[in-house]
């Protein structure tokens, strides 16, 4: 048995034998606050390496540097279910000449498992770990939480690297990655900040409006008749999606409704939600907050899934397939009730689907909640410059200005007028968002360089990204 | 989404288009008590299936029914890395055509994620589970611990079955095995007895010469300078194993040594060990009593893995290479130090490896515990009946007339030699046993029908076992 636990990374990328052309793959749950993916690619650009292809989890304004190594060639081809920040910029602005390839975080999974998406060296950042790589999120000073996206790369990549920076006596325990899925060791410095792990606001809307809109979309899931005993939820860390959590809590609690589960990134808000029992149980691929962490290692109610478990459509069932509800945002929703979190009415890159079409894909109630206008722009628009979630998958728009309900769910629109519900048409809401705007949607010209394709769930290319011809303000 | 939920066995037989030459695997992890292979072999058995290859973990007593199956050619093949009751005299008087494949508990893991032992369905007996798959082995009247065998087989199985008694609302929490890997779920109204578990003695012995075995085992230990802060160790259930065990334990406690883990199958005894604090962690692949089983749903710091983690030598590193010191027993010991414990002195088939060839492979000091003698046999012999370990991997065989050191461990020689311990040739030891022994080990003739070939951990032939040509007892 060869020494698993190398001096440096240097020494990890050659016992990996890393060379031009591979595949390496990153996981993002230290977020904006992640060091790992700039620390191997600094390593890997001092080695020369060239024509690399980053398949990460997620890239951050964080991972800034990747802009420079594709400046550089060292990496010439991407793909992460959500990009944002300068490498997103660089990308719209057309720097990589092989189309950036986004799938949905299930999408992912779905494509490393059936060998569509091979991996050469997996890196794992891990705030604890053995010698052997036995490896966990929960204890160390960089705790980020559970691991859910790593737990795919690791079962099926050629080489796979543990980078920690709290090397403990062996047997690490628990375990969250084990020994026998890995080939080597490193301890740093620091894998990065744990404060980067929040991003963006996290606390609940108090803003009139928002919070209008947080009553209607939780007014609609009453409507549903979904919220009873063994409700299932996900929603994301936005301001009116945290608003519309706190009044289900109450709505739950005064009615003494107990949930099963709540899934996905998981917030303190959701935290505080199963220590009151408004649920049994949270499904956790991703920590969003600090809270989140510290519950992930105290609390067996609170458990951990695989990127794999929680969405993937090639699996044998995942947990998006029993979510009754979904709260879900959105840059621009179109008159079909297609979605787009790729690109800003702008036309720039400015994140993707993450679980964003995994979850409306699976939920019995996919809820977009929006605002009309925003930055001058509407939001409700004849067609979203980028589709990220199919309007099939989508039930519900909830806006400042009444509520949506897509044609195909007939059903629910009598449960919602029933409630006394504002519903109007999505081609009312798009004249008034239109009539409220200052400034035009921007859509890039046809002949313009493809720069992105976004992907499916089960990898069928939903729409292309173009790159953006103005300067960047 | 298809329903994963069915009404019962035949339907999920016929659900997983069962047909004849199949190779189905099961799990022990009830041990003795275990029902599942019972129920599934006899519904396969009215379906008019043939020809079927049982691919199980281990086989007990309470398996009597794949004798009839074998009879009437529901069954022509068998693998297993342990073997013992009715199924194999069966084997052994040769009733199976085919010869039975017996692993080791790593080579079976190494077997099946190397692809040469395909399972197309695996059956997950789950004290717990939800309609989706979701299970653990915690919770439930059939509690029986962790799940650490069919981990392994469910990742690779083309078909996966969770059959359980606790059926509960979705999500399962904890869930050891997750719904991605599940194709279905089947009710039953009992899956075993988890009185069954424990399996012979589990107290430690009393008799003056088991406890000297005992007590010379551990001054092994101790001279070996291996008893030290970060000490690794694992031994079995048997009475001699838990009288060195209780020896240990009393050193460890006066010296104020910390081990680092116990592994392999975790006893009550090694339980309060670890509540004693004189290890840190019990790495636990199979709980072998029920207060193994209630630490494990309790105590964070008794982990679970799997038996690829356990002792797979295809993995990229397994707990047993990191083990100190493993007590073994024995059937039989030849000159060569190899280790019978798969034939009796009568030839016949009465267990099997489990991970004994594992563990003594991989820890620095395989130390084999045995009586000269036993029912009249010679239990140093010659050459045994069948090597189960080989020699060269086994450091010290302790016995009851002295203690005899592979040749190859010149060290140990003398550091046991310095600490006044009774070393003896291992000739001198054959001598003794063949003095005081009534009745002739049975070895087969060589035309004898072959019946079994015994597998090292990497899948090489270490041995066959032949045919019983006397009428059984």
């Amino acid at each position: 048995m060869e020494k698993k636990l190398l001096a440096n990374i240097e020494s990890v990328l050659r016992a990996c034998e890393i060379r031009d052309g591979m595949t390496l793959s990153f996981h993002h749950h230290l977020r904006d606050g992640d060091q790992v993916l700039n620390m191997v690619m600094q390593r890997v650009t001092e080695l020369g390496i060239q024509n690399l292809h980053i398949a990460a989890s997620s890239i951050f304004p964080v991972h800034q540097p990747l802009v420079d190594c594709i400046r550089k060639g060292v990496v010439s081809r991407l793909s992460a279910p959500y990009i944002a920040g300068p490498v997103a910029q660089a990308i719209s602005q057309g720097k990589l000449d092989v189309q950036v390839v986004m799938q949905t975080h299930g999408g992912r999974a779905h494509a490393i498992s059936q060998g569509r998406l091979p991996i050469d060296i997996a890196f794992v950042g891990a705030p604890t770990s053995d010698n052997k790589g036995n490896c966990n999120g929960i204890q160390g000073k960089s705790a980020f939480g559970v691991m859910g996206y790593p737990r795919v790369d690791v079962q099926h990549a050629k080489k796979v690297v543990v980078i920690t920076d709290n090397l403990v006596r062996y047997p690490a325990c628990p375990a969250e990655i084990t020994q026998e899925q890995v080939d080597f060791v490193v301890k740093v410095a620091s894998i990065g900040n744990p404060q980067g792990i929040v991003s963006g606001s996290t606390r609940a809307a108090t803003d009139p409006m928002a919070l209008q809109i947080a009553q209607d979309a939780v007014n609609v899931i009453r409507a549903s008749g979904l919220l009873k005993e063994g409700f299932s939820f996900q929603t994301g860390a936005g301001g009116i999606s945290l608003a519309s959590s706190g009044l289900l809590a109450g709505l739950m609690q005064r009615d003494g409704i107990r949930g099963s589960f709540a899934s996905g990134g998981i917030t303190g808000f959701l935290v505080d939600m199963l220590n009151d029992n408004l649920f049994e149980t949270l499904l956790d691929v991703q920590c969003f907050d600090l809270r989140a962490v510290q519950s992930y290692g105290q609390n067996s109610r609170h458990q951990g899934m695989s990127a794999a478990q929680y969405a993937s459509p090639g699996s044998r069932g995942s947990v998006v397939d029993d979510l009754d509800v979904v709260m879900l945002g959105a840059a621009e929703v179109d008159l079909n009730f297609n979605v787009n979190v790729t690109t800003g009415s702008d036309g720039r890159i400015l994140g993707g689907s993450g679980g964003h079409a995994d979850t409306a894909a699976g939920a019995k109630l996919a809820i977009v909640t929006t605002r009309l206008n925003a930055g001058g722009f509407a939001k409700i628009v004849d067609q979203v410059n980028t589709v990220t979630t199919p309007g099939r998958t989508v039930d519900v728009v909830v806006t400042d200005h009444g509520i949506a309900v897509n044609p195909q769910r007939h059903d629910l629109s009598s449960q919602l007028a029933d409630f006394g519900l504002p519903i109007r048409d999505v081609r009312t809401l798009r004249e008034i968002a239109l009539a409220a705007s200052s400034k035009q949607q921007v859509l890039a010209h046809d002949e313009a360089k493809l720069v992105a394709v976004v992907e499916n769930r089960d990898g069928s290319i939903l729409d292309v990204v173009r790159a953006v011809s103005e300067p960047l303000g």
